[in-house]
């Protein structure tokens, strides 16, 4: 057995059976290790941006951990923007980065990097494997950081003679470190402050579906504080029946008027709010300033103990939380627009559908009208590097195939990593994709305005347009093997949705708003 | 004025007046500022990959520099790769990178990232911006480091309130570092060894077109010194007249083989010639074990007065180049293969081409076929990572708009950076794509050999295919803009060739081969 084959069986041992790669040569024995071992599911992206992200939306819907196979510094740095989303998203990702044999790195070779510096920049823990005896352990090691702490970024550096040399055996796995909690005196404070006018409960992680989240609806109908979110949020249960989770918006004046009376934020899988950009006369963040933060829980710590915790100091165990309604809107008619698609999904949005929202500008009429659609998860973008919505998409839906998945993004965002469409179509993925074709960074449009220009000239506009050529969504589509349509008006788009909906496998429609 | 203006008319002054740009929120100021100085041009590209290519490509062309503009850690993440590229190539480059506002950066904003971690990973300068007062000068000394030592990545990281608070004005630019050289008694040895048999003048950067190579040719002429370089070289000069050079292969025993009677290397304007990839059992350098290496002038250093001054010490003045004669083949016929286009390319193309070559397995009969066609510039990828082609030949085609741009790639590689695509048909680009459509990772296949692994199972099988869907590069150029051909036979591709020469813009070939 080599250390490639030690690796693969510790990680199958661990319950890692699903790989998404980009590998190359020096990940060679990797591949031949993963060959031999075909209860590991190997799923090609084509670009590694797409491995990444696949790996993080495979995360937050099947909550255990997928592995990344990347090729050198580079093959890393194309992933690089979703591992910092991942990373934000606090998610479980543990990253096999092959590097040259140890004995080359002296050479200049062409691929050589500075895999430890790239990596380290945006990892939470990295190893470079020391010999092949050692890399099962490694491996071992980097699920087990993964799994810590609610979900961590893992990177193991994999010279390739470490891969190709003997080794003794797969690693056992020792089982995540406890997660902290806080003290006991602190859940009794707290729970007295969430009696008070104007506090808030502000929750994060996995206080947003499930369990934890009907804890927090507990408390806060018992103790009538607010119960509020970010609004990019890794995953959150939404539409009838899910609890009602107020969330932020992305304009922070916006977001200060919505905690315009809030005297405490108490902070429960959840780091502090904050605007997003700065801006020229524009505040960090949105409290008032006499607000003060209790930072309860931070999204690395113990979010199901703290919320049961607090039920119980709040008196809340027999109480209800207030469950969202189902108020689906009409279909609407006539010329299309961002708030017509968002009603046509809201009104055709399938039971137990997970949507991907990457909308940018269009994200907030789909937040708005799908919030009391039939019952979905949803899932947002808490890093905000853009490209997101469609590896995330290829992700849950290899999490969760048995459910509809709906990846509504934006036309610039879906050029980071449109390579995602070949992966739906190889995988026969059950996605239905939607691009607000508006032919532009529109959010940029607005963001230019922020800073204080008016005046649009010919650079800021060539910019901000993707018009000139207008790119052709169907075309693209079907260049990866995806079917597409494109629809002009909210009839042909929501005849289009129900294409999407009625097939199993990816089907994109290029809505033209 | 403000910080952003300042920099931007610093730029300006140092004859920076390139910008390629993928600009996000933080950089609004920046460009609000490139708005109102319209003798920047800025080229938008839609994937930060095909930004750092193209100004890597644009340096190579112009032999000046072109800034880059990306938006924070993850903006500059997705450059990583083309920025890898561009720093073995030894190209000049200025990357601007916008960051939060710094008093913001005490928060989590979803786009925070370690700017400083990835940047330094894979760049020779960088520098945080300190202030608005000082940005126009850290921009001077970013062009000035870019600039010394043949070219080095320099990266400006641009606080959005340094962009956006009042500045005094640009800032003068110092001209760059002079360049070191080798000591005269060292000429004067290394005049000596190479007349002695064996001996090698192992050359790169500027030794490999124009005036230097003419020295260079001279020196191997008097001497009867081989004159070689590697073959993956950011810029050769090849083609009826151009000076001879020998260049090494990509399988390291291919290159012993080649190297076998070497007594000596001496190098000039390169590092030692090193295996791509370390095998089991092949060794990481492809010189005898017996032959020594004189690291005479490395990339960094004055390659043209180092040649000068090996000329006059070899007496070398009024010697003769070995210029290569014009070969061109028939055009071929009959079912496609990598040879044939290789042949037809050769035989048709135009004096002054420049041809940027990522063909993978294609490549060598590319290199084979074309090195004594008529005139041309070969850029080739001395970084490895792959999604270069198409990045680069925006830059040589913005750099030159007067040369023909053939950019040869594998499908697979072209599948990074298609969106570059985009950027040639919006800026008129005179570009002629051949994507080898193999559908496959074609060298992976061997690679896998190479590392002694003769059965290829499910696992491997869909690492190395890229079929299960085709990809449809028609479909996927039009989708761009761009106009396409799909080709099949070699009457068929030498056609098409015909037509994207004969074209002002861009035009891609899928060969079926």
């Amino acid at each position: 057995m080599n250390g490639a084959e030690s690796l693969v069986e510790t990680l199958l041992a661990a319950g890692v059976d699903v790989c998404f790669a980009n590998p190359g040569t020096s990940e060679m024995h990797f591949v031949a290790a993963l060959d031999s071992h075909p209860g590991m599911r190997c799923v090609l992206k084509l670009f590694e941006g797409g491995v990444t992200g696949a790996a993080d939306g495979y995360r937050r819907m099947s909550g255990g951990l997928a592995a990344t196979l990347l090729h050198l510094a580079p093959g890393f740095g194309n992933g690089y923007a979703s591992v910092h989303n991942a990373r934000k998203a606090h998610s479980a990702m543990l990253n096999i980065v092959g590097d040259h044999a140890d004995y080359h790195l002296k050479y200049d070779a062409p691929l050589k990097g500075d895999v430890l510096g790239v990596t380290q920049s945006v990892s939470d823990w990295v190893r470079v494997g020391a010999d092949s005896r050692s890399v099962a352990a490694d491996g071992a090691a980097g699920v087990r950081a993964a799994l810590s702490k609610n979900g961590q970024i893992a990177t193991l550096i994999l010279p390739a003679n470490t891969a190709w040399e003997q080794a003794d055996g797969p690693a056992p796995m020792a089982p995540p470190a406890p997660l902290h909690r806080p003290r006991p005196e602190r859940i009794a404070a707290v729970a007295g402050v969430l009696r008070q006018p104007g506090a808030v409960l502000f929750v994060g992680g996995s206080a947003l579906y499930g369990d934890h989240a009907r804890l927090a609806g507990k408390i806060a109908a018992r103790t009538g504080c607010r119960l509020m979110a970010d609004l990019f949020v890794p995953r959150m249960e939404r539409g009838e029946g899910a609890v009602t989770i107020e969330c932020l918006q992305y304009p922070v004046l916006e977001s200060a008027e919505i905690l315009r009376d809030a005297t405490r934020l108490v902070l429960c899988g959840a780091g502090q709010p904050v605007a997003f950009f700065a801006y020229p006369d524009k505040p960090s963040t949105p409290e008032p300033g006499d607000c003060g933060i209790i930072d309860l829980c931070d999204p690395s710590m113990d979010i199901g103990w703290t919320l049961a915790a607090l039920v119980e100091a709040t008196g809340a165990t027999d109480a209800v939380p207030l469950d969202l309604p189902r108020d689906l809107p009409e279909l609407p008619a006539g010329a299309l627009d961002a708030r017509k698609v968002a009603q046509a999904v809201a009104a055709l949005l399938p039971e137990g559908a997970i949507v991907v929202n990457e909308s940018i500008t269009a994200g907030q009429p789909l937040a708005d009208a799908t919030r009391m659609a039939r019952r979905h998860d949803w899932l947002a973008n808490p890093g905000g590097a853009i490209g997101a919505a469609l590896p995330l998409a290829v992700g849950a839906a290899i999490a969760c195939p048995e459910r509809k998945v709906i990846a509504a993004t934006g036309d610039g965002s879906a050029m980071y990593t449109l390579q995602s469409l070949w992966t739906m179509a190889r995988e026969g993925l059950d996605v239905t994709v939607i691009v607000y074709a508006n032919r532009g960074y529109q959010i940029l449009r607005g963001e230019l305005a922020n800073v204080g220009v008016q005046q649009v000239g010919r650079n800021a506009a060539r910019m901000f347009n993707l018009e000139g050529p207008e790119l052709d969504w169907v075309a693209l589509a079907r260049g990866h093997g995806v079917e597409a349509e494109r629809v002009e008006d909210a009839e042909g788009f929501a005849a289009a949705f129900r294409i999407g909906l009625s097939r199993p496998g990816p089907f994109l429609i290029e809505a033209a708003c």
